[in-house]
C-alpha cells in the first residue's frame, strides 16, 4: 500500500493554503434543511429500526428507493434485490478487488483513472493495463488491440473499469456510439464491465448519454454510484447495480468488513429520495457546478504560461491539466505548498504506471470563485518558477 | 468465505420465530430523545462539517472526547492521536487481519471465541489455534505451553485475540490476577494483544476488572470497543487505541476500504460522550440485561432436558449452552426454526477448527422477557425430540 496523496491534502485544508485537492461537494450544496426535517422524521416515526443493526445488502426501503430512482434519473431497470448498498463507492471498489482479483489477474481502466480505485486494487496485486482517451472517452479499438494481445497471451482479464461520464480525473464524456462499440466489444470477448457514475448527475452541456448499465443486454455491468455529490459526502451511501449472484458475494464479503452500512443513514437517505429532495436540488447544484467549471477554465486562460494544456470537463467536478515535460508534478507540489500556498493532486497516481508525471488534476467545486481565481494564479507562478 | 450465521439468521427475524440468534441490543435501550436532541443541534451548529468528507482516522472532535472516555470508563490513557475510528468493530477486526495476517501466520484465540472475528481473519489464511477457557477465563498457562511449542516449531506467532470481559460466546471474564499474568506471558514471548471489548460495560456481577489496556506497560495492546451496545448499532461506530505508528498503518488500511467513517454519526455520538448520554444511560441498560439474563437462565433451569449445560455469564449478552454429544447443532438448528419456530447460532464456527458441534450460542438481549421463556421452551422441546 502507498499513501493516499488524496487524502494527506485533506490535513492542509485548514491553513491557508488553497487546495484543488481533495474532491469534495461545495458544503453550500447540502441539503441541510431537508436533511434536519427528515431526521426528525425518521426518529419519531420509526426510531428503532433506524438505530438498529440491518442486512448487510442495505435497508430493503432504501433498496426499493434507489430501484425507482434509477429506473426514473438513469434509465436502469432493476429490481431491489439487484441493488447493493454499501459505504461510498470506494467500499464497492475494494469489494470488487477482493472478489475478483487474484494476483497476476489483469484489470483494464481508462488511462488516467481514478486514483483511489487504483490504489485499493493494488493490494490484490493485478496486473493493471490502461487504455487511452480522446475526447469521445475511452478508445475503444485500443481497448479491443489490447484485449487481443492478453488474451493471446493468455492473461486472465476480470474487469474493464470505467467512469464513462464526466470521468475522474479528466471531466471526459464517453459518447453514446462509443458505449454502444464498448458494449459490442465486450460481447464480442466476453468482458465483464465495472461502471462507476458518481458525476452524470452534473453534465453541464447537452451531451445525450445514457449508463452503460441501461444498455447492458447481456449481464455484463456492474453499475455503482454514490450520494457523496447529491446528498452528503458524510453519510458515505453508495450503491452497487448488479445480478442476484453478484450481490450475494457481495454480500459475503461486506460482513467480513463492516456487518452493515450505517443503518440510520440509510433511513434518511431513503427518505430523501422518496421526497424529491435529491431530484429537486440538482439543477442548483449543476448550475453552480458550471459556473465554477467555467470560472477555473478563464482563470487558467488568463493565468497559465504557453506550453499547459487542460481539459474542458462536460461535467463532474475536475480538471485534468498538463504542464511542460520537464516538470514532475510532485516536485511542483511541494514547493507550489510550501512557497506558493495552492495544492493539487499530482498526475502520478492516476496512471496505471505512474507515467504521468507532467499532469495534475484540479477540483473546481470546493473551492469559492475567489480561491479559484487566486489559486489559478499562484498556482501559474509556481509552474513558471519551476 | 463462508456465509455469515449471525447474518444468515437476521432475516427470519421478521417472521414468528423466536430469535437467540443475533447480538442485537434491545432497541428500548437507544437513547432515542437524546439523539434527537443531539442531531437537531449538530445539523444546526456545524452542518458543514458534519456532512462533508472527514479525516479517515476520525473526526479529531471525536478522537478528543473517545481519549477522554477510556479514561474516565476504563482507566486508559490514551491521546487522541492514539484513537482511531472504524465502522464498528467488525472494521477493526477486519483492518488487523489486513494488516498482520500473511497465509500460514498462527493467531491464537480463545476457544470458542467471536465468529465474525474467525470469519474476518480466514480470508488471509492463519493458523487459527485456540486455547481453552475455565471461569477464569483463558487459561494462561495453556497459552505458555502453545506459544513455546509454536515457537519452537518456528511458526510466527503475530497476536492473541481475547474479549476479556463478559467473552462472546462464553460471558466469562477473565479475573484480575489472569489478567497480569496474561500481560507477564505476553512480555516474556513478545506477544502482542489484540483486547475485544464491547461488553465491559454490561458486567451484571461485582467484579473487579480493568482492561488489558489499561495495565499494558509495553504497549503491547490493541484496544477495541464500540458505541453499537452503548449507544445505537445503526451508527455503526467503533474505536481503536494504539500507538500512533498503528494507527498510522489503520489509516492506510481505511482509506482503500471506504476513505471515512460516516461523519454525521460521529459528530453525533462525539455529543452524546460530551453530554454525558453514554454513562448515564448505562445502569438502566446493565439492569435490564442482567433481568434478561437472570429470565433465560431460569427458564433454561425450568425447561431444559438433562445433559444440557450452560455458562452463567457475569455480564455482556449472551449464554453459551452445551448440548448431549450426539447432537449436532447445525442440524438441530434446521428443526428448531422450521418445527418450533427458535433460532440460535450453533457453536461450530465459534471454534478454530469447527470442532464445537454440540454447542449453540443464545443471545438473551434483544427478546422479549416473554420470548426468552417461550423460545427457551421451544427449543427445550426441539432438543428433547433431536
Amino acid at each position: 500500500m502507498t499513501a493516499s496523496e488524496i487524502r494527506e491534502l485533506l490535513k492542509w485544508l485548514t491553513t491557508d493554503v488553497i487546495s484543488f485537492g481533495g474532491g469534495m461537494p461545495d458544503p453550500s450544496t447540502f441539503p441541510v434543511e431537508d436533511i434536519a426535517k427528515i431526521t426528525a422524521y425518521v426518529l419519531e416515526t420509526y426510531p428503532h429500526a433506524a438505530l438498529q443493526y440491518s442486512p448487510t445488502d442495505g435497508v430493503p426501503e432504501l433498496r426499493r428507493e434507489l430501484a425507482k430512482f434509477v429506473d426514473t434519473y438513469a434509465g436502469i431497470k432493476a429490481k431491489p434485490e439487484n441493488v447493493f448498498i454499501t459505504v461510498g463507492s470506494q467500499e464497492a471498489l475494494e469489494i470488487i478487488g477482493r472478489l475478483f482479483i487474484d494476483p497476476g489477474d489483469v484489470v483494464i481502466t481508462e488511462n488516467p483513472t481514478y486514483i483511489a480505485a487504483l490504489q485499493s486494487w493494488r493490494v490484490y496485486q493485478p496486473r493493471l493495463v490502461g487504455i487511452p482517451m480522446d475526447s469521445q472517452g475511452m478508445i475503444v479499438e485500443k481497448l479491443e488491440e489490447a484485449v487481443k494481445r492478453l488474451k493471446a497471451e493468455g492473461a486472465r482479464i476480470k474487469y474493464v473499469y470505467t467512469i464513462p461520464t464526466a470521468q475522474n480525473p479528466s471531466g471526459l464524456t464517453m459518447s453514446q456510439d462509443r458505449r454502444k462499440h464498448l458494449l459490442e466489444v465486450a460481447e464480442r470477448y466476453d468482458l465483464l464491465i465495472v461502471e462507476d457514475d458518481p458525476y452524470s448527475y452534473f453534465l453541464f452541456e447537452p451531451i445525450q448519454v445514457t449508463p452503460l448499465k441501461a444498455l447492458d443486454r447481456s449481464d455484463r455491468v456492474i453499475y455503482l454510484s454514490t450520494a457523496s455529490k447529491i446528498f452528503a459526502p458524510g453519510f458515505r451511501l453508495g450503491w452497487v447495480i448488479a445480478n442476484e449472484e453478484l450481490v450475494s458475494w457481495f454480500n459475503l464479503a461486506k460482513q467480513a468488513l463492516n456487518i452493515n452500512t450505517t443503518t440510520f443513514v440509510q433511513y434518511i437517505f431513503m427518505e430523501g429520495l422518496r421526497r424529491n429532495v435529491v431530484l429537486n436540488n440538482l439543477p442548483r447544484v449543476r448550475e453552480l457546478y458550471r459556473k465554477k467549471r467555467d470560472a477555473m477554465l478563464a482563470a487558467l486562460e488568463t493565468h497559465m504560461p504557453p506550453g499547459v494544456s487542460w481539459t474542458k470537463p462536460s461535467g463532474g467536478m475536475f480538471i485534468w491539466a498538463t504542464v511542460p515535460p520537464h516538470i514532475d508534478t510532485r516536485e511542483l507540489l511541494k514547493v507550489a505548498i510550501t512557497k506558493y500556498r495552492v495544492a493539487f493532486v499530482p498526475g502520478h497516481g492516476f496512471s496505471v504506471d505512474q507515467s504521468l508525471r507532467n499532469a495534475m488534476r484540479l477540483n473546481f467545486t470546493y473551492p469559492t470563485f475567489e480561491q479559484i481565481e487566486e489559486g489559478i494564479r499562484r498556482l501559474s507562478m509556481a509552474i513558471k518558477g519551476a
